[in-house]
């Protein structure tokens, strides 16, 4: 883990990939061809308790399928972009139709169609099992695995850095 | 591990928290909206158990589905409070309507919203994987996470020093 | 692990506890009341394998449902004792009717419904994350916990000491 | 792990077998017979990637399950084979009819149906929770069980070396 004390202070939204990173990578796939994920209960209460509290929770993901949507309207987030071909692309409309700096964000990826839009971010962030070319442009490492807690890790570390958790 | 001996010797009832406790805080999410989570046949084995002897079983989740009501009722569990948004005003009816004193409760919680219950209760109880703020306060740290025996070592440690396992 | 020679050799009946032993203790709660539980292809194949080489491969559970008995029957297994409330009654019937000599049966469980069959029996072998009481009288601890192939290595390391792998 | 030179170099064929391979061997059984598996979206992502550049994916797996296509289809995987019964057979016919030759394949197997395929390929490729018989005879150890990136680690591994990746 190494960020620096400045990126940590100035985060006022949080980015999350899906698989991999809000779940372990496992995909429980059905005959009919469902395909199932586990989220992480501790991950949702800090994503709830960060909305709360003002941050901006948003996610990209390249996958577009109904049980994702489902949890993450649940926990009281609105800035769902499913089935994004080029998270880049996606990103940047983000970024400049609300009108945030690149700098105040916080995102984490696991994979390579994440690692362009994190080279763009505050504090680049991975879970702990993340592909071996994001941990190297990551500047804060979890030190948990992804669906495991890393989400949560990260958001409790930049709130408490902040006073807000 | 730090359980001092009058604790232990003075339980008469165990207070559960469901996510993360009695599960690994995973939660499987289906299309339609469903979620599922797993159990764990040791803690239940222990539940049982420990209702046969005679002790206090009791549930308190802010959660309220129904899955986890069908798993608990099976167990012979009666006390289920779910969809509790407060879980300090569901402790302090249900101790005071079973005219319980605080002291002989044992409560293993892991996250946030156990805090304040739990700093309440003669025995703060979490799983090794608890957040950090529960960690800190807890007497009994499980050598065990959730949903992997954490309720179960709690229960058969205190059954085991009351000579009632 | 602590087998003695003269144990390995002369077992030719495998029997085995369900919830614990063949799965990791997971039960996976759905809201209609059905409970889905992992089973372990290695542990599959071994089991098939003894039946194919001649072993009698039985099951004892204390649980009954649909399908954990899909899962065994598929495997070519016929000897299949669900809902059992009284192991030791299940256990005696079951080697007086097919003629089996105690000291020929390794038979893997993993917690205190198991104990007192598992003190008839030639080998007493348990997962590696088996209850405390049960990891103390058994003569055989699989380096694997249960579903993660504990049953898988008995069967391998028995058959191969009898050449029959 | 001791792949050489000379067989990573060679490689443009990547076969997998499905269950301890792509999924952590893990059979997720329902009532009604249906059995799920979980696989891994980092595996997914190299075995696409792979195709895109020009490498053949094939898969051999003994069973044969609906959700199982649903999943290798949707990568784009157009070699399935899967129900068969030996899989040198099946091994021998696809190399024959698509004119590869074996010391090109890197095949990745997990217990004793795969060991006799393994034998005849350039890389033998296994999990880390692989069989000790696969174990032993394979070039290439995964640092990841099955399900959890062994399939990714190899292919990322084979690509880099190829600067394909």
């Amino acid at each position: 883990m190494s960020i620096t004390q400045p990126d940590l202070t100035r985060i006022n939204t949080f980015i999350f990939d899906v698989d991999g990173v809000l779940t372990d990578g496992a995909l429980y796939v059905f005959a009919d061809g469902e395909k199932v994920r586990a989220f992480n209960i501790k991950d949702g209460f800090a994503m709830k308790h960060a909305l709360r509290q003002g941050y901006r929770v948003a996610i990209i993901s390249g996958k577009n399928e109904p049980g994702v949507r489902v949890r993450l309207e649940e926990l009281g987030i609105e800035d769902i972009y499913l089935g994004a071909e080029d998270k880049v692309d996606v990103f940047e409309d983000y970024i400049y139709l609300q009108g945030i700096h690149p700098a105040t964000v916080a995102y984490m990826g696991d994979d390579m169609p994440d690692l362009e839009v994190m080279q763009r971010c505050g504090v680049r962030a991975c879970p702990a099992d993340a592909a071996d070319d994001i941990r190297e442009i990551s500047t804060f490492i979890s030190t948990k695995g992804g669906g495991k807690g890393a989400a949560r890790e990260l958001i409790e570390k930049i709130m408490k850095e902040q006073d807000t958790w």
